[in-house]
Formats: C-alpha cells, sequence, structure tokens
C-alpha cells in the first residue's frame, strides 16, 4: 500500500479556492445553508438507494480506500518474482514453489500458484483465473458507477432546490425587493451541485476507474504469468512476454523509482 | 424472494425532503396543481405508448416487482447445491439426480439438468441455454428501457409544460404584477418533470438494470455448472470452477450473512 | 398483420393533453402560428434532406406502416410450423416439403427452406442468411435512423426560430410594453420543436427500434430452425431449441393469447 | 457518378425558409452583421485547425464531392458483372478473364482479382482484401469526424461570441435603453452558431457517415465476390451469395430504376 | 520527427479573433480577471489531480509534445525497409540483418526484429508484439483522456464561478444599478471556461486522439510485417501486403510528398 495524497490535495485546494473566491465576491456565511445542501446531498443521495441494491452499495466505503491508498502495482517487482519462480519450478520442480507462495500477497497469483501446484490442468486454470478477473473487473466497477451516479443526481436535486426557491419566492413577490436576496438563495442548491458533482464525485468516479483499469493490466499480466508457469515456458520468454506490459521507462526501472521519490516529495 | 425495502426508504425519504424543503420556503398547497401533474405525468406516458408495444410496456408490472423483492440469489447456496448433485451423478448415476431436479426452484438450473438427464449432447444443452440467456437478458432489460425512457421524456413534458405556460403568461400580459405568479406556476411542470425523472424513473431503470446484470451473472454461473456436470468433471473442480464468481468474502460465506442481517434490521 | 392502434392512441391522447393544457391556461388560437411551424417542421425537414441519400429517406413511409400495423410475430406458430415441416422431411425426405413452402409467408423462411431442398450445403445456406439478416437489420434501422435525426433537428430549429424572434424584437424595441408578446411569439417555436420530438419523433424512432429487435429474434430463429432442418436434427430437439426464443409465458401459450385479447379490446 | 442535387436542395431550401423567417419578423440585414460570422465561423476552424492534423484536413474537400456526387453503387450491375466473371473463369480458365479486368473501374474489385490472376493464395488476398478495406473505412469516416466536430464547435465559439457581446454591454450600461439591441447583438452569433451546426455541418456529417456505411456494404460483397470466385464456387451460388446483399425490391431490379428515375425528376 | 506548426497556428489565430472581437465590442482589460481566471483553470485542474494518479499526469507534458512534433510516420518508407530486410533474410538468412536493426528507429519493429533474428517461435512474437500495441495504445490514449476531462470541468468551473458571483450580486443588492457590472464580472468565468475548453482543451484532445489512431495503424502494419518476415514469406508478397495500408495516392508516393512540402510552406 501506498499513500496517495494528491487526490486530498486536489480536493482541499480545490475548496479552498473556492472559498477564497466567495469570500473576495461576498461573505462566507451567506454561502451556508443547511437546507440547501441537505436537500442537495441527502436528495441525490436518497435517490443513489433506489438506484443500487444495499449489498452494492455497502462495498463503496471499501473501494473509496483506494483513493488514499493505491496498491503498490509495482509490475516491474512482480514480473521479477513470477520470473524466478519460474527458474525455480524448472531446477527444481515445480513442488519447490509451494513454500514460497506463502510470501505472496496477491490473491490472484497465489490462487492462480496453488492450482498450478495441486496439478490442475491449464484449461481449468485459464477458465477459473478469467471468470475471477471478471468478476474482479465487475465488483470494482461498482465504485466508479455509484460515484458517477451521484455526480448526476446531485446537480439534478441542486435544480430541484432552486426550482422550489424560484417558485416560492415568484408566488409570493409582495416585496420586488426581496426579487435579488431571494433568487440569490434559489441558486444556492444549483452551486452545491455543481460544486458537489465537478470537485467530489465525478472526479472520484474517475479515480476509481482510471485504477481499476490498472489493476486489470496487473492482474492480466498475473494470468499469462501463472498461465506460462504451468506450461513450463523458459524462463527467459516468460520475463520477456511479461516485460511486454512495461513502458520503454518502466523497463529501465530506476530513473521510474527516483521520478516517483521526486513526486512525492513534491506532494508532501 | 428477499424484501428489500431499501428503495421504498429512498424514495419515500426523497419525498419527504422535498416537502420538507417546500414548507420551509413556501406554502405545500402552492406547489400543488394537478393540470400540471397531469401534462407531467401523463404526457410522458401518452409518449411511452407509442415508444413501445403494448405486449412490451404489459410486462413492467411485473418487472417493477423486482423493485422490492429481490430474487434471493444466494450464489454460494446455488454453488453447493450444484457440487452436491455432481458428487451424487458420480457415484450413484446421472440419472439418480432426477428426483432432486423437482426440489429445485431456479428454472434455468431445472431445464439445464431436465436435459443433462434427458441425455442431450453437450453442444445443444449449451446452446440451448445460452439462447436462453440472452432471451432473459433481452425480456428484463425490458423494465430498464422504459423507464429511463419515461426519465427522458418527463423532464420534456415538464418543459413543455412550462412553455405553455410561459407563452400564455407573455402573450396577454395586461396586469404586469402578475408575471411572478404566472412564472411561478409555468415552472411548476418543470419541477415535477425533474422530481419524477431523478428521484423515480431515472434510479428505478438503474436499480433494475444493476438487478439484471446480478441475475445474469447467476445464470451464468448455473450454465457453467450444468455443463460441467454434463461432462462428468470433478465435484471439486467444479466447485473451485463455480466459486470464482464469488468475491473473497462471500466465499468465507459467514460474515456476508451476518452483515446482510445487520443491514436487514438498519433498514427496517 | 396485427392492427396496433396503441401508437396512434398514444399520440391522440398526448396531443389532446396538450390541447387542453393550452386551453386552460390561454387561447388555442394564440398558440397557432403557420409561419413558426413551418420553420419547424421544413426546417429540420430540409436537414434530414441533407443528411440522408433519396433512396434512404424514400423507404421511410413504408417502415412507418410498421408502427399500425404490427407484422404478426407469432414465434410460437413459426417454431410449431417448423417443427412439423422437420418431422415431414424426416420421415418423407426433404423434398416432400417443396409442396409445403408455397403456402409460408415469412420470406427468409421460404428462402432458407428453398436452399434445403435444393441441396445447398449448409455452410453456403448458413453465411447467406446470415448476410441477409445483417442487411434487413442495416435497411430496417434506417427508420429508427431517420427519426431520431429529426428528433434532434426539430428542438435545434425551434430555437433557430426563437432566436430570430429574440433578436428580431430586442433589435427594435421602440414600445417595452410590447416585449411580452414578442417573447409569446418567439417562444413558440421552441414548443413546436419539443413538443415534435418529444411527443412525434423520439417515440416514433424508439418505436422502430423496437420492432426491429423484435424481428431479428424471430428471424435469428429461423435461421436457427433452417440449418437445424437441413442438418437433419431430431425434431424434438429442434421444437426444444426453438422454443428456448421464447418466454416461460409464452411457452404456455393459451394465457399469453388471452392476454392479447384482453389487451386488444382495452386498446379498441 | 451520379449528380446528386438533393443535399444542395435541402441546404437552399432550408437558407431561404430562414431568410423568409427573418424577414416576416424584422429585416434582413440586422441579422448580418460580419464580426459575428467571423467568430463563429473562422473561430470555430481554428478549433478543427488543432483538432486534426493537415494531412487529415487536406482530403476533406474531396471527401465533400461526394455530396454531390453520389459513386453510382449500382449493386445489381457489380453482382452481375462478378458473376459474368466467374462463369468465363470456369469455362475458359482464370486467366481469361485478365483482359477483362481493365474495363472495370472499382479499384477493390480491380485489385482483387488481378491478385486471382497472379496466383495469390486465398488466405494473402482475404487478408489484404480486409485490409484495405479497413483503410478505405477509416480514411472515409474523416469527413464525417471532421464536420461532426465542426458542428460540435460552431455552437460553441456562437455561445463565446454572444459572451462576448453580453460582458460588453452590462460592463457598460450606461443608457439602458440600449440593452435590448446590445442583447439583439451577442444573440446573433448564437444564432449563427446553431445555423451552421444543424443546417449544414450537423447533416453534412451524417450524409458521409450514411455514405461511407453504404460503400462499405458494396465493398463487404466485392471481397466475398472475389474470394468465391478464386475459390472457383459455382457461378450460380455466387450469384445467389452476393444477391443476400440486396433487398427484395432490388432484387427485381427494374421497378427500383424506375422508382430511381422519377425520383431523379422529382428531384431536377 | 517533423514539426507541425498547424495546431499552434490554430491556437493563436483563434486567440486573436476573440481578442479582435473583445477590443471592438468593449475594452481587452475589462476582460482580463485574474480571480476568474484562478477559480476555472486552477479550479478545473484541481479536479484533475483527484481524477487521475499523478504516474498518469505525469506523463502529459510528454505526449503533448507530439502535438507540436509529429513523428515521421512515413508508412511507404517503412514498408519499403522492411521488404529490403525480408529480401536480405532471404538471400543471406535472417542473420544477415541483425547489423541492420541498429539503424533502426522504431522501438516496436526493432524488438521484434530482434526476436525474429533470436529465433523466437512466431506465436510468441504474436502474443509479445500484440501486448505491446495493446499496452502502447493505453499509455497514449491517456493524453486524450485527461484533455477530453479538462474540458469538461472547465466549462462547469466557469459555471461555479459564474453562480458565486451571481449569489453574492443578488444577495447584497443596495444599488441596483450596479446589476450590469455584477452580472459582467459573473459571465467572465463563464466566458473563460468556454473558452479554454473548445479552443483549448478539447481541440487538444482530438488531435492527440487522432495521432494515436494514426500511430496505431503504423504499428499494426509493423506486427505483419515482422511476422510475415519470420514466416519467410515471398517478399513481393509483403510489400504488397503492407501496401494495402496506405492510400491509392500515398501508392504513387510522390505527389503526397510534394503535397506535403507545399503544405508546409503555407503553413510557415
Amino acid at each position: 500500500m501506498k499513500r496517495n495524497i494528491l487526490p486530498l490535495i486536489g480536493m482541499v485546494a480545490g475548496i479552498l479556492l473556492i472559498f477564497a473566491s466567495i469570500s473576495v465576491n461576498s461573505n462566507i456565511m451567506s454561502f451556508v445553508d443547511a437546507p440547501s445542501l441537505i436537500i442537495t446531498l441527502v436528495g441525490s443521495f436518497c435517490a443513489l438507494l433506489i438506484s443500487f441494491p444495499f449489498n452494492t452499495l455497502k462495498k463503496v466505503p471499501a473501494l473509496l480506500k483506494k483513493l488514499m491508498f493505491t496498491p503498490e502495482d509495482d509490475l516491474k517487482g512482480l514480473i521479477d518474482r513470477i520470473t524466478e519462480l519460474a527458474r525455480k519450478s524448472r531446477t527444481e520442480g515445480i513442488l519447490s514453489i509451494e513454500s514460497e507462495i506463502e510470501e505472496l500477497n496477491n490473491p490472484l497469483l497465489i490462487h492462480g500458484l496453488e492450482m498450478v501446484v495441486d496439478g490442475t490442468d491449464i484449461d481449468t486454470i485459464e477458465n477459473i483465473l478469467n471468470i475471477e478477473l471478471d468478476q474482479m473487473e465487475d465488483r470494482h466497477s461498482i465504485g466508479h458507477e455509484v460515484f458517477l451516479k451521484w455526480g448526476e443526481y446531485a446537480p439534478a436535486f441542486g435544480m430541484i432546490g432552486t426550482l422550489i426557491g424560484l417558485i416560492a419566492m415568484l408566488g409570493d413577490l409582495q416585496d420586488p425587493s426581496l426579487i435579488g436576496s431571494g433568487m440569490a438563495t434559489a441558486l444556492i442548491t444549483t452551486f452545491y451541485g455543481s460544486f458537489l458533482a465537478n470537485l467530489i464525485f465525478l472526479p472520484i468516479a474517475k479515480n476509481l476507474e482510471v485504477q481499476t483499469a490498472n489493476e486489470l493490466k496487473a492482474n492480466e499480466m498475473i494470468v499469462e504469468g501463472v498461465l506460462a508457469l504451468q506450461r513450463g515456458d523458459n524462463p527467459r520468454v516468460i520475463e520477456q512476454k511479461l516485460s511486454s506490459y512495461l513502458s520503454q521507462k518502466e523497463k529501465q526501472g530506476k530513473d521510474e523509482k527516483e521520478d516517483l521519490e521526486v513526486a512525492e516529495e513534491l506532494t508532501r
């Protein structure tokens, strides 16, 4: 697990920016309105309760954790590990890797290698790993889907709040000098909806989507590696094959890590 | 069948929220306008009558029932059942499972096993089950499609109502002091359209879509299981293969069930 | 051919509803404006003339007829027929069905069976029928595409008309008391565009889309049936295979037909 | 090549309609504003220059010619030709068709037959023709893509122009009586953007898309024909197979041609 | 690498056009507002920081370079090169091309040929090159995705800025004569958002998308070429096969190059 504070930085910076923009133009308190926040945030959450089964929504908090702690998808390390296991299995026999499996921490790789050691035939292994891949993708795409929907419902409920405010104000217009402040209050829900959607929900949805795609890539590589190991492919060929999942830069490895360290320093 | 009151809770809470929001700003009665509701709700329903054949629309109420009563897609139970049948069929012969078929309640599983017992060849079984899967998916996606369209037509008819109100008001503007209340009335249809779409139709559409996807997953697992049983695969391999449809947590089983009980209590 | 008056009912009811809504708020005549209708309806039709070749547009009226007369896609009857032919061909030889082909009325089925009787090999038959299926789908999806585009252009031309009205009014604003009626006139084209799109064009497009999907399903079943017959499959297996295209309810048959009669009575 | 003046008619009629609509409401000259046209048309063209490489944009004028001159995709004629060649090749040997190839004018057909005469093996021919098909589709879809983008940028630049006009007017509001004419001028760019997109760019994009789809259909038929000829299929089977690309009506042929002549007369 | 100044020209011309349009209507300085620019540009960038992992965003500047320096995807030159190598490998043996590989500069071609020289079997080569192709496409589509998202967030943050301005102005409306200038200021963020999206972010996104598609085409051709060379295909057949990736015009070659020179002159 790697701490990833960039999304937090983005969120805090975006919120501060909006606060600053408000305080330049007006007074923060005139933008704080609990009923407006409730109709936008809770109203759109009610729509989510209807849209997704409880079983699905329940998984969201766990998926959200990925926003802050990216699984260290150290592809290069994984490739080295698999190649090493393939080498050992070739020289000392497939059973020799049994003890090493326990030290691994990727569940797909563990399951795959266990089946190899158990002597499961290759078609069954491929079939099972591919189903697991599909199911994992389905489960992980839930976080993306839920936040995408929330990002659609929030502005809609913002508009519903604004319509309520407008209709109320226009229907009871004794003092025309109050139109301005009535409109201002009515527009606050639209502001909340737009703000929640574009700074919170939609970016989180995209982040989870990108992460799921990255995990899928790592998992496809693992499946390829387990199958090659089961076939008893030449370790050098396995390494070459799995390395095609890396970019030119990642293949060289070192600069990449240094880049990351610099980047982490910058984002601290 | 499992009672699922979450969507109902979401809908009721959302409606109460909007009522509360109205009564804070204004008076509920000024938001109740039968003609406005009729043009938004009935108008968009007329568009649905044109869009879908009667045969299709007729099936919607039955599909809607799924919103409240989720079929208990107890994947783990299904897997145990299929594995047990595979074991029996291996030791006592395929005909021994004939009597057990009647006790099952999943129609796809029943049909598949009947064909296995009848000695239908595997390609025909696979072909037939896959066609049934496709047809089932087509039929079940109807609910999703109809509500999605309703969720598109409702705001459109809300806007048509608002345009009618605006044109009527603007075209006969003798007393400018009435502009406000005229606009308020005109905007009510937009409010109804937005409310119906975002709290009722679109969330229902998404709910039915998610449920259809879940059923499809269960059905794919059943097809895989029936075919493995027909081929006479090793029951342990069958169990392993079908278990790849479960998440890590579901495989452990217990905590999941407890979670569900807690969840049901919370939603009571 | 089965008369299907539901779309007509939907359209008439929707139009009456809008008329009623207008007459409650205002006077019908103030919503009738020939130039506004022309720019919305004819303008969007001009855009259609550019968008589609004449060959394509020419086919639309014929496809539109399907809106009122649904081809009686009596899947159950078709299945019975094909099974019966398979039985005859098995007992009396393939040539015995030649005379029965003339009595059929589904062109795809006729063509397929003719090729079977002619002794065309199965790969060629499959190839030809699949090409015909694809071409049929392409041709039938034209109606859907044309009305979908019309449903996009109509509101766009409605907005163009409103912009013209607004610019004309605002550019020559000698008497401010005329702003209201100017705006009212300007908005009429937006109203027409929204009305034509959401009550006429888009619902028709969806209807044709659903019908094409249903035909495709029937045609896929026919191809499956013809190929099974050519292979000389067991008639019982053919029936079983084709029946997987039916829902549980359709398989029982009777209730379905009664349902339909009730439905037809309701819609008379 | 067949002259196709329908798109021109649609465009001219649409423009006249809009002119008429303007002159009914106002004075044409108040809608003519060179700076507004420049920001909408040239501004959106600048966005195109960034969006597509010059190599791509350069091909657009040639593709645009297709709007007025539809390649005579006389499928029936092509089928007759291919069948005839297949017959000749069967009776007189494959080399006998060499002299006839020069008289053809479809480049894909020519290339395919040349390879057949050269004795290229069938897999290579299929591979090459399929790559050519894909590349042709890619190249021809460029026209569609460029005009689709232009149809998206034009209204966006129309709105940018309107925003500039509005901000300028509102920021310097000494004489409130000028608001009207200021708004009118500001809205003209929105009008231009909407007009260019919906009467010119988007319909042209759709037209090119439909034509590319039609060409693709003809080319798929040619590939099928060349391969059948190479395999030495029975000419009667070839004719039957290729005819499945035609509709029922096209198969009868004559009425279709007469229809076209009538249509051409109508559109003259 | 080929300098490609067209996007720069488009961007500069578009910006000048907007400047000109502003100075015709008003005064440039009244459109310059640092806080408005910050909330639109930095706010939408904060949303990007949440949406994409740092690893992804980090690659954007490098991908952006492609906007100005198009890799010289001289397909015709590549084809000639591969054909020549195939000829040499046929006459002098596969090892003879080893020395020539170093002179190439396409990494995919180099890697492919190295594997051929190493005697890697054809299935492994195909597998590895296809994975590399997929990974390359994934990596290169990042630039497109990031700018597409930025083009969505920028107008959203423009609208958030406008809402803040409007609410602030309407909530504190002591001097009605200031409404105009308040609105003007509020609208500036909408203007910035629209301008940044439609002249900068979305066109760049499209440009990167088109370039990735072109590279993919070149890379597919290279894979096809390497595999043909490994199989020891006839060099004439290889040339013919690879040439199907070219358009008619590109096959003739010369005019194309001259065209490009003229084009480059024009865009200088």
